[in-house]
Formats: C-alpha cells, sequence, structure tokens
C-alpha cells in the first residue's frame, strides 16, 4: 500500500487528530538519538498518536491485514534506532497516551499508561513516599513505556537493578490485534509465579513482540537519605579494586560511577571551574538509606577509598553533592565539546563488561582511540561494569565517519572479547542487532522462533533487536 | 516403549550408576511434598541421575527421538506434582549434579550445576562476604536449580526479590538436545539487555521447555547486621496498616511475617513453653543491613507499630531474635499437630494476594474453613501478600479428603477474586494448572505457543504450569 493510501486508511479509522502524514511531521519521526539514523534518517509511511489501548489495536489490525510494519515510539530518546521505521512503516507515537491511571499507596503499586515520562511519574509518586526506582539519564524526556521495551536503567542499577524488576504487569497489543494481560488478568499481587513469566519477555523486547499500552509497576519506598563520596586515583586499576572492597565491606550503594582521564579531561576543558583534579580516574559514590546509615556507609567507603586514592571526599550537604556529582553530571555534555569542529556521537555507547574486566576495556579504548586518531570519551556505571563511549568526530567529514565505523565496531568486539555485552541498558535496535548471533549462539534462533508466535508475518518493529 | 526397554536403553547409554529401574527405588520418585501426589504416588518408567550436560543431552535425545516424557527433579521439596511423572516418563534427578563451577568474586557472581543445595551454596558464598539472597523455608535440602525452575523465594522477597533477579544466564539443555545459553554465550556481564530475555522465560517454567544445568547467578554483599521486631495486634486489619506505614517511613525490612490466631494457637498448643501472646495477629519484622541502619530501623518500627499493637519488642541480641523467631519457625510443625489424628496438607497453601487484601482474605479462609469443618492454620509473607494456609485433616478419612479438596479450590478461587493469584512462590505444578487460563486469560495460549517453539513434540515435563 503506498504512503497515500496508508494515511487515507488511518485517516478514515482514527480521525485528524490522532494521525500525521504531513512531510514535515514525519521528518521528525525519521530519527532518534543515534549515530546511524542521524545519517540515514527514514521517515515513516504515517504518524499515529493513540489515546487508547483500542486506537492502538486498531492500527494494528489494519496494519496486519495489509502486511504493513509497524514500529512503536517513546519520546525518540533511544540511542539504538529502535523506534525509527528502516524498513518503512507506521509509527505509533505513544507519547501523548500518557496518564496514571493509578497510584495504589496501598498495595506499593502504580499502573500506568506508556507514554508518562520517568521523571513526571516520579515526581506524582514522591507526594506518597515511594518512587520508581531505576533513573535513566534521559529522565527529564523518556517514557516509561520506552524503558519498559528497552529493560532501561541508569545510575541506580547497580543497587535497584533494572526496569524488569519493577514490571508486575503489562497489557500488550499483539500484531494480530489480542490484547493480553501478563502477570494475570485481575491481579493485583506483588508475588506471582503462575505461568511462563510473559512479562519480563516482553520487557526489553524492543517493540517487537507487540505494543504496550498499560504498564503495573511495583514501587519502592522512598529513602530519606542520600550522601556522595568521591575519591581520585592515580592508577586506573585502583578503581575496581575500590569498587569491590566496597562490596567486601557489605555495602551496596545507589551508585558507583567513573570518569576516566578522557572524560577528566573533556570536564575540565568544559567547565573548567569545576577544577576536576587530573588524574588516572575519578569515582564517585553514591549511597542512600535512612540517615544513619548514609552517615556510616559514607564513611566507611570513605576508609576504604583512602587506602588506593590520592584524595576522597564525603558530602551529604546537598550544595557540596550537586557540586562533587558536577563533573559527572556534565560529561556527556563535555564530551561534545572536545574538539570545536567534533559532536559526540551516539554508537558504541553501551558496552558492559565484567568489573574485573573494567580497566582493561578502558585501556583497550583508549588504543583503539588511538588507532583510528579519533578521540573517545569514557565514563560510566562501573558498578555494573557499564561503559559508556563518546567517540567525538565531524560528523560532515566522510572520512571520520567511516574511521568511527570500524573503530565502534572494534569497541563492540571487544566488549564481547571481554566477557561482556554490546548493550548493557541501551538495547540493541537497529546499530547492534549484526552481534546477537554472536552474543547469543544456538539462543539466537530460538528468540527468533519466539518472535514468530507473536508476529508471524514480521510486521512488529522488524529488523530490530534478533 | 516399555518400562524395561526404555530402562535398558538408558542403561546401555549411561551405565549402572546413573541409571535406577529398581521398583524401590522409582517409589522414591512417584511423590514430593504435594497432597495430591501422596494420595496418588506415580512411579515414574526410571530414573537417571546426570553427571554433566552431556548426560542429560544423552537422556534428552534418546527420549526425543522415542517421544517419552522427561521430567526434571531436584531435591522434590516442591508442592506442586512438578517434579513427578504424572504421565509417565523418565525422571532426571539433578540432585547429584551438584557441582559450584566458580565463586567469582571479583565479578560478584557464582556459576552452579543445578543440584547444588541453596543452604550450601550461602555457606560457600559466606566466606567471601557475598550471599545468594531469596531463602525458601525449604533452604536445607532444596536445590538451587529446583529454585530457578520455580522461580522460588521466601522470606526475604518483599526487599531482595525473587530468585529470578539474581539469575545472569543459564545454560538449558533442550527436548532435542540442542544446547543453549542464556544472558550470552560467554558473558559475565551483570547488567545485558541484548536479545529477548530467555533467561527470564526461563527461570519459574517449571521445566517444561528443557533442562537447566548450569547456572549463573548474582551474589551480593552480606549485609553485617540484623534485627527482629515483634508486634502483637488485637485487631487483624493493624497488621497490615502497620505494614504500610513502615513502607511510608522510607523502610524496606528484609521480612516481615504474620502469624494469625490461628496459628498462634496452634503453635501455643504445640510448644506452650514459648507464650505467644493470645492476638488476633502477630508480626515479625526482620531488618538487616550495617548496625546503625538496623537499629535506626528497629527503632521506627518499633516507635510505628505501637500506634497500633498492644505488645511491641525489638531485638539485636541474637539470642532474643531467635527467641522471637521461634513461633514462626515452628509453625509449619505446629500446624501438623493441631490435631492428633491430623495431619496438614500442602494444598491451597500458596496464595498470594494485595497487601490491601490480606486481612479479608485471611477473614475468608477462616469462613471458609468453618463452613467444611476443617481446620486450616495461616501465616506467611504479609510483606508481600503471600499467605500459606495449612489445612489439617485426617488422611486416612475419604470424607475429609473430598472436602479439603473443595475447601483448597475455594481457597485458590478466593485468591483470584482478591485481585491475586494462586501462587506466590511455589509454582503451579499439576495441583493449580487448572486455574491457569482464569488467570491468564489469552495470555494463556500464547504461553503455549512459547512451549511449543522449545516442546513440539510435548515430552517435556507435560500436563504442568500451562
Amino acid at each position: 500500500m503506498d504512503r497515500k493510501k496508508v494515511g487515507e486508511e488511518l485517516l478514515k479509522r482514527l480521525g485528524r487528530e490522532k494521525v500525521l502524514t504531513d512531510e514535515l511531521d514525519l521528518m521528525y519521526y525519521s530519527y532518534d538519538s543515534s549515530f546511524l539514523t542521524k545519517l540515514k534518517p527514514v521517515p515513516p509511511l504515517a504518524v499515529v498518536l493513540p489515546k487508547s489501548t483500542e486506537d492502538v489495536q486498531t492500527v494494528m489490525r489494519f496494519a496486519y491485514e495489509n502486511g504493513i510494519n509497524v514500529i512503536p515510539r517513546g519520546a525518540g530518546t533511544g540511542e539504538t534506532g529502535g523506534c525509527v521505521a528502516i524498513n518503512d512503516g507506521i509509527v505509533l507515537d505513544l507519547s501523548t497516551f500518557d496518564e496514571i491511571v493509578e497510584i495504589d499507596v496501598s498495595n506499593m503499586q502504580v499502573i500506568v499508561r506508556p507514554g508518562i515520562v520517568h521523571a513526571q511519574l516520579n515526581k506524582e509518586l514522591a507526594k506518597y513516599n515511594l518512587f520508581f526506582p531505576p533513573d535513566p539519564g534521559s529522565s527529564q524526556m523518556c517514557t516509561v513505556g520506552g524503558m519498559v521495551a528497552n529493560n532501561a536503567s541508569g545510575l541506580r542499577a547497580v543497587k535497584y537493578g533494572c526496569t524488569e524488576q519493577y514490571v508486575l504487569g503489562l497489557e500488550v497489543v499483539l500484531p494480530n490485534g489480542d490484547i493480553i494481560t501478563t502477570g494475570g488478568l485481575k491481579s493485583k499481587a506483588i508475588k506471582n509465579v503462575s505461568g511462563l513469566n510473559l512479562t519480563k519477555l516482553m520487557v526489553g523486547s524492543e517493540g517487537i513482540l507487540g505494543v504496550i499500552t498499560k504498564i503495573r509497576l511495583r514501587c519502592w519506598p522512598k529513602p530519606k537519605a542520600r550522601g556522595i563520596a568521591m575519591a581520585v586515583f592515580d592508577n586506573l586499576d585502583d578503581a575496581p579494586a575500590t569498587v569491590l572492597e566496597v562490596y567486601q565491606a557489605g555495602i551496596m550503594p545507589s551508585g558507583i560511577e567513573i570518569l576516566d582521564s578522557s572524560a577528566i579531561e573533556a570536564v575540565n576543558q568544559f567547565k573548567p571551574e569545576i577544577g576536576l583534579p587530573a588524574a588516572e580516574a575519578i569515582l564517585l559514590f553514591e549511597v542512600d538509606g535512612n540517615p544513619p546509615s548514609v552517615e556510616y556507609e559514607g564513611n566507611t567507603i570513605k576508609e576504604i577509598a583512602s587506602r588506593r586514592a590520592r584524595l576522597v571526599e564525603w558530602a551529604t550537604d546537598p550544595k557540596r553533592m550537586a557540586e562533587l556529582w558536577e563533573g559527572r553530571s556534565v560529561t556527556a555534555a563535555a564530551a561534545a565539546r572536545v574538539r570545536k569542529d567534533g559532536s559526540r556521537i551516539f554508537a558504541g555507547e553501551d558496552i558492559s563488561v565484567p568489573l574485573s574486566k573494567v580497566a582493561d576495556t578502558l585501556r583497550a579504548i583508549r588504543k583503539l582511540g588511538d588507532k583510528y586518531g579519533i578521540k573517545v570519551v569514557n565514563y560510566g556505571h562501573i558498578g555494573d561494569g557499564n561503559v559508556h563511549s563518546a567517540p567525538v568526530i565531524n560528523p560532515e567529514n566522510p572520512e571520520e565517519v567511516e574511521k568511527v565505523q570500524k573503530l565502534v565496531h572494534e569497541i563492540h568486539l571487544l566488549a564481547i572479547e571481554m566477557g561482556g555485552t554490546t548493550t548493557g541498558e541501551h538495547g540493541v535496535g537497529v546499530v547492534r542487532r549484526e552481534y546477537a548471533q554472536l552474543e547469543h549462539g544456538l539462543a539466537h534462533k530460538y528468540m527468533q522462533e519466539i518472535k514468530k508466535v507473536f508476529d508471524p508475518k514480521g510486521i512488529m518493529n522488524p529488523g530490530k533487536l534478533i
């Protein structure tokens, strides 16, 4: 069916206010935050903004009957091309289907529509002393539906785990229009082991099995206190060694971040007033809990880090905490400006390796950067081995573009070689799909078979994940 | 293929020390801890005790070629008939395939074979200040493989979640003999969002998709301190209200247990020297963490509980903690003895309801017990709504057996009506399979389709879960 006809049919079924067919509108949906889709944007055939499960079902039935691809999209903050219609299709923009259906305080859970923005949800939950712990860097923009589809996490994953840990149930519209509820049809149970775990299969499935239209999330009591410790190391290997000793002391910080020398330099160049000490690595620990616990753990971390670090500081004062954290919070922006004519690109940006291999991995990435003559800024969630690498190039220079793609490929292979994965939290999408076979071997075949169970016609976000 | 031939073929392939065909040996495998299999034990065609993944593969290939059912079994502590060959078949007893392959302290994970006993694993991990948090009541006997297959949990699930939260990857032998590795072929990453999440699909799949032969688990730093608070209530509704206020104070206890009046009576009859106060409900809170945190949370819980409770006590002294906990620890044994001519049966023993419905549910179960003239002792993990009900009958009396089955059915329907599930942690097996359709609706059909992907011939633990 051609673009014009698709638009007309959707308009007939859903009305003008829910369907976009204008070329300029469609351009906006032709990319996400990935480098790939910035290089090669692909506008969809049409965009639908559903306001109900029935709207989604209407689109899916139409698409299924006519063999048209459907690509669910949240806020488009993804870095994998996952929400772009690379093989043509209808984009379902779920960002305005964003109701909080119910905050059920007495059962420690919340039911939301997929478009609710993460920060907005936590703002509402805070009124009831609750929170939804995962905290992606894009919290102010990203949708909870996108987080579920990508099994997102962020700074606090080390203690609080990824999104999947909080998803108790989902409503999903399948390609043929069937609507299923995972985690129990009418269940509000916290613990439930009945049936195969379709909930956790859907989490992280990147929209290739169906469209998530309702989400039941477990919430946690919001901790009353937090503190930040910063430790500065002259030797890169001392950073993971310190992390391990903190664990050994029985402490699980809510976040453990690393800036390596590349990130420290970038930050100091970008904002000299922050005045990060020049070093091989800076670790930032966040601990949360009740006030005496935070005090105790902060002091213990200070003591442990002092064995190896040149400088350690521990703060619970909000102003000082913000200052200590500032280096980390501007790293992404700083990376974007290490070259006047350059931009940070989102590619090869999310490998995850065993903690014991973090230092070796950072050294190897530095070497790869040298090999290709490309500056790479490294930072990330060292507590769970998740390293964010930011290659900086001039994207107008085709030679640099070609080189950076080779560099990114080598970073991905390095991650697998180190006993890690090409993606710790951002997902696979289009950009890392070529590694699926290498990462999963024979299991990959069974993933493809499961896909067929839900999507026999292959119309659900094709060309992604597997 | 007849029993004799199956035994001969297995002996030929695996040798005498790995195959049991003797009638007496087979009797031992004809039941688990469920009431159903005690009533109707079914011996398997033969038992294999594999010592390697290859042994499992050998059995699966033979079974697949000949259309023979295979039923994996751990320690047989399950209460659902899940590991019994109810439709004939070969039982794979994995309890002696029990090696700890590697404790990887620097990467906070452990790799084990399925037969390792839970308590044994934690004993080994404790040497490295690590632990695997889920803690089923059967810890001293149950295997980690069984825990993964059932997504087991226990007292600490309220804070630490269920087994699934710790499973990073699995090696699984599929019915056709294929060996897959979930969570990344060579991965030791903690965080990994590559591909569909087969790991979590396998967890809790009760052996209907394949045989788990290797398990990679995340470990946590072992907390240094714990404490126990006991609160005694004259009004049942005050118990969940207190739990909610504790959460609202930002506290996540590691366990919150309830004994209702039936359990208190049973304990006092069984061991009068414990001297539990007669009451409508007793709550036990366990908190863990660092010493000042435990002290702070215990005192906060004491203060909160005192608003409603007749009596509250808080202890960190190990001797006093054990005394406070003793009522809970003997409840199961006490339930077994509330009638001289009776036994506690394991049926209807694992419903899970929303916290806001726990009091209503306990009252309703009491009424159902009265209706059928059967004593039911109730206790459980109130923190996540998981209620363990122990009907006590004379199992030699056919009339009581018939009545208790009706009672159990009503308890299961009650759980669903209350917005809960028939099983919070024990699993479905044979005994709760009839509720799968009611609990999952259309999703149930897709569970069956996924089963077919892995097990097209339907030989993998048939008649269980879905």
